[in-house]
């Protein structure tokens, strides 16, 4: 048997080892555009930073690990660039070659959106491009990022830590996927390190001379470099190519085993759907845990031992300088767009016990009227071990009354006896 | 309706706040023996480092906080010292008062179980306590703390700080509740900065002049203090005086609205049994986190909004130095104690991602053999988020694969893509 694999990421690898170690006589060929597998774009903000000294290290591992510990035919540099039902044509180092399979799987990844066809506007996506960003980054005096979304929020941190002027520029507000009661606490925090320009949609970026001009409706920004990080795009031109059925988020429609409409062609990861464990309906949930889980999890179809993925929940975490953020599930404007009948509460309470103070953090809970809670949101101190809390919670479909009873572990110097997620909730089952 | 409280610790001060809180008219009396309300023995070890500065500190609210703004009657050094169905006896300040009631908590608490009548050993427990401990121990040279529980390991690590020649006697090994595999990890640690006896039961502790000799079968430990920390014993003297049944461990038994056998008599906090979430079973689990919700949740039953409480999982949470070591639900040892066919798996990993090296930590996952989760164990670095998302799925009965697909948020500084936990999780998996 057969396998191809489009796409060297994190789904594509995680998919090519679970098949390998389940049935290692499939013969596994792994198609990457790039140079790097199992690369980790997430990380590029900590090497613009200089926390990650060279770009070989956000590849989990490298192609010759593939290749030799687990016998994996990684092609490198090697684009599809034709398929049809059962074959595909590749380039490789200039070649043209073709591979014959019985199973196909896309994990095709995603796509920066672009916002101009200069070549000095940056896009945080291919770790490729990394060590270009870094360099010019350093020259630069006064760098424009435009998109304020995880990525756009860790590029200034990383750009203000190296000393840069930064402008960043949202046409929503910072985190806009987060409600304002959350965006709005970062927003002050990051206007003390840059200039922060909400609700501003930029219209052009243009070349002039050795600098960069970007134009929103409003102002005019000059600046040396320009970061673009407004979202990614599915890549899915050969799976349309091959007849697969996309959703309406324009990525690959998948069943829970990962399927798509055509016959042993599977999808995971950035071009794919997935479910939405809180809607229960398809959603596009471009994001690294999901995508390694999702990959593990067609790879063990592909061999033969069914298994479902449940959806995700699109938990996420970030921070700026010490402000940690992090969500899981949906914020009420989402959820409101969902339909649903959503209630919520904002508490600001101690991240610790009171006589060990250590900052407080501010936590959103959105649940439904009759008490399933569909998100938390937080931000300041000690978010990670609350998302993790709240993550597992709503996974678990939990109600309100779950979040005031789960046993959370008391420790005076990393939590007080009553936990913020605690206390949200005693506040929001009053409207229950 | 009067209602009397009896002990003022978390649970009493909870149930009275909850009381005033849904029902106004309630005239409610608490009667606390010591001098603070509220009080909260977690943080003694923090006020013997330092960290904490003031023993006051140590308590959530103030007695007059709860007399002006939430009109409790609070009776400060008042002991109950009779009580029949309907009455009480206290003596306050040396006067002998009687108290009617409607409704009774027993919220008595538990007490440190003796090791010697000496004087001069010392118990975690009474935070009034705690200045003279720090004093002692300020002036001691050598001290031996006898019993590795989590308090144990707290202390000793206070004390190290503090510079202290530290011998800790455990008759079983450091935090006795863990399995090998963890208690090993902190006794390497533990070693580095104290003598630990393990598998050593101290027999006898002896004044000599100005020292102490602790003695054990197998040696003798000369020290200027002693410290004891094996355990407690719930308070139910007068629980058993008015007829109150008590549970196997000894603490009082309660239903899941925290009555006991005695009409409108109620029990919370660290003097009652609760449903043990895991086991399902009666358990006594004399944690502060849960003594709060039972307060909360039988001063609701007592002002008449019936609310059940569903029982604890046991989470703990401490550190030694570095290491963070937590649990939640139950070890393996507990785990065959209870008669459950236990498998297991421990693993050990990076707490983040591979390329924003921060440490590892060990994991160890219990379930049985069908799948369900029965706890987890950690140890090492960024343990608080792994227990909280452990204790929340935990709390809603999860399966090994729960803790596989549960969607944990990835942030490469705090986080690697396969959390420690899905690594556990995928491993047992092949288990089940």
């Amino acid at each position: 048997m057969k396998v191809a694999i489009v796409g060297g990421g994190a789904a594509g690898m995680s998919a090519a080892s679970r098949i390998k170690r389940l049935n290692p006589k499939m013969d596994v060929h792994v198609f990457e555009k790039s140079n790097f597998v199992s690369h980790a774009p997430c990380g590029i903000p900590f090497f613009v930073s200089g926390i990650v000294r060279d770009v070989e290290e956000l590849c989990a591992y490298t192609a010759d690990f593939f290749r030799e510990e687990r016998k994996i035919n990684v092609h490198l540099n090697a684009e599809v660039v034709d398929i049809e039902y059962g074959k595909l044509e590749y380039v490789e180092r200039g070649k043209s070659r073709t591979y014959e399979w019985d199973y196909l799987l896309f994990s095709t990844g995603a796509s920066p959106i672009k916002i101009s066809s200069s070549k000095k506007v940056y896009y945080v996506r291919s770790i490729e491009d990394a060590p270009k960003i870094r360099a010019v980054a350093e020259k630069s005096e006064k760098i424009v990022v435009v998109g304020c979304g995880y990525i756009g929020v860790e590029v200034v941190d990383a750009l203000t830590n190296l000393g840069k002027k930064v402008v960043v520029i949202e046409k929503e507000y910072p985190l806009p996927d987060h409600d304002l009661e959350i965006s709005k606490l970062l927003l002050n925090e990051m206007s003390k390190y840059a200039e922060v320009k909400s609700e501003e949609a930029v219209e052009e970026v243009r070349e002039v001379g050795e600098k960069l001009i970007v134009e929103t409706r409003e102002n005019e920004y000059e600046a040396d470099m320009v970061i673009s990080a407004i979202g990614v795009k599915p890549n899915v031109e050969l799976a349309k190519k091959l007849g697969v059925k996309l959703g309406e988020s324009g990525a690959i429609r998948t069943d829970p085993f990962l399927r798509t409409n055509v016959e042993n062609v599977y999808a995971a990861g950035d071009c794919a759907e997935t479910t939405n464990i809180v809607t229960q309906k398809p959603d596009w949930i471009p994001l690294a845990a999901p995508a390694n889980k999702m990959g593990f999890v067609a790879g063990s179809n592909i061999a033969g031992k069914r298994m479902k993925f449940p959806g995700a929940l699109k938990s996420q975490m970030t921070s700026f300088k010490d402000l940690e953020i992090g969500k899981t599930g949906l914020s009420e404007k989402e959820a409101k767009k969902h339909g649903f009948d959503a209630i919520s509460v904002t508490i600001t309470s101690r991240a610790t016990a009171k006589y060990i103070p250590n900052g407080e953090l501010t936590v959103k809970m959105v649940a439904e009227r009759n008490g399933r809670v569909l998100g938390v949101q937080a931000i300041g101190k000690g978010v990670a071990k609350r998302i993790y809390a709240a993550a597992s919670l709503l996974y678990k479909n939990a109600k309100v009354e779950d979040f005031f009873f789960v046993d959370l572990p008391f420790y005076p110097p990393k939590s007080p006896v009553w936990d913020p997620l605690v206390v949200a909730a005693r506040k929001l089952m009053k409207s229950i």
